[in-house]
């Protein structure tokens, strides 16, 4: 146990479709804890790209905001990302959901063309030049990969992420459920989760898995 | 490991100061699939009480819905409680988070004299009827004690709910970190979670807890 290591998470909202995946949320929060380190939320305060009804996969006439959404996996305890600073935290997490990649970036829409969220991009540019780790979940490592060049990261086993990945000049290792691909050089850890057609059971695994490789790195 | 036993989990929407509590709600569906048992997760269509930003405390001027937003916690696969029937199912949960008292129940505002949604008493009471066992977290327990009478449960040490609960004609037992209080005659177990001031390590542990109480009394 070594409760002084301090993680920061940013999350995207709130639902695996327009936000945060909540499941990927809680238990990477629940892995940080189980290995004895702390973490501090944060969320951009913007608006999300859109709200989904998560039944029917439509989207719905309604504004909402990342912060303010994310805030409801926190329990209120968040901060906005603009108050993040990595001189305060040993590592950065990013859990996956559809939020990294329509509000975090637009990787959905534009793939490798992507734009990132720029306190997105500013966060993961300082925690790497500071050789610092970062951990990302899901479809969140493309988000890395079109922040820092010539990376080796996984998001499970969808084509087209891939070639997206590969577009924008990393590498990327093929995995299944719970596996991590770490890339040592680059201090980056990464796993499936919900990229896969995963359980609660396997995503618990891949985010703990990827917590502690994240905890060994640093 | 039994995968037969099917465990009903009703959600009250997706944010602990006016759904479902998240992390009970996650932790709850990890352990009941950690015992090898299933969950299907059910909501009423029903609007909810309020809209309450998660940061500030402060209501919305918002219109959701419980089911809509509940879907966020599953994914989608959820169901409307209107779709239950104690027959295809072994045993009931409820997480707890303030949807409990503000959305199935009107307990938040009329404590001892509150109404409870018609599908959530019906359910609860079929389930009762059935012999079958009910596991609740936080404050749902209060919810029970509206619709069954003279049961023994736990919220923790709140003294204004405890007063409520045995106004409601049943007697509350004081508990701790992922203690839990059993009724064997009526099948009933629960535990405080968030109704005490927890962490997310306590709320796991209680879930867990409080999940094979419930499988154990199948």
């Amino acid at each position: 146990m070594d409760t002084s290591k301090k993680i920061a998470v940013i999350l995207s909202g709130c639902g695996v479709y327009d936000g945060a995946e909540i499941h990927e949320s809680v238990l990477t929060m629940l892995a940080i804890a189980k290995h004895g380190a702390s973490y501090t939320l944060f969320a951009p305060d913007i608006n999300q790209h859109h709200v989904i009804n998560h039944i029917t996969g439509e989207e719905m006439k309604e504004n909402r905001n990342v912060l303010t959404e994310a805030a409801r996996i926190a329990r209120g305890a968040i901060q906005p990302l603009s108050d993040f600073n990595i001189n305060e935290f040993d590592a950065l997490m990013l859990p996956g959901g559809f939020g990294a990649a329509k509000n975090l970036s637009s990787l959905a829409f534009d793939g490798p063309d992507c734009d990132v969220e720029p306190l997105t991009a500013k966060a993961i540019q300082d925690t790497h030049k500071a050789e610092k780790p970062i951990g990302a979940l899901c479809i969140a490592p493309a988000v890395l990969a079109k922040v820092i060049n010539n990376i080796n990261v996984t998001i499970g086993q969808d084509k087209g992420t891939i070639e997206a990945i590969e577009k924008m000049g990393s590498k990327h290792t093929l995995s299944n459920h719970g596996e991590v691909t770490i890339d040592k050089e680059n201090k980056i850890a990464t796993t499936p989760c919900y990229m896969l057609d995963a359980n609660i059971l396997q995503i618990e695994e891949g985010a703990n898995n990827v917590v502690k490789a994240v905890l060994d790195m640093i």
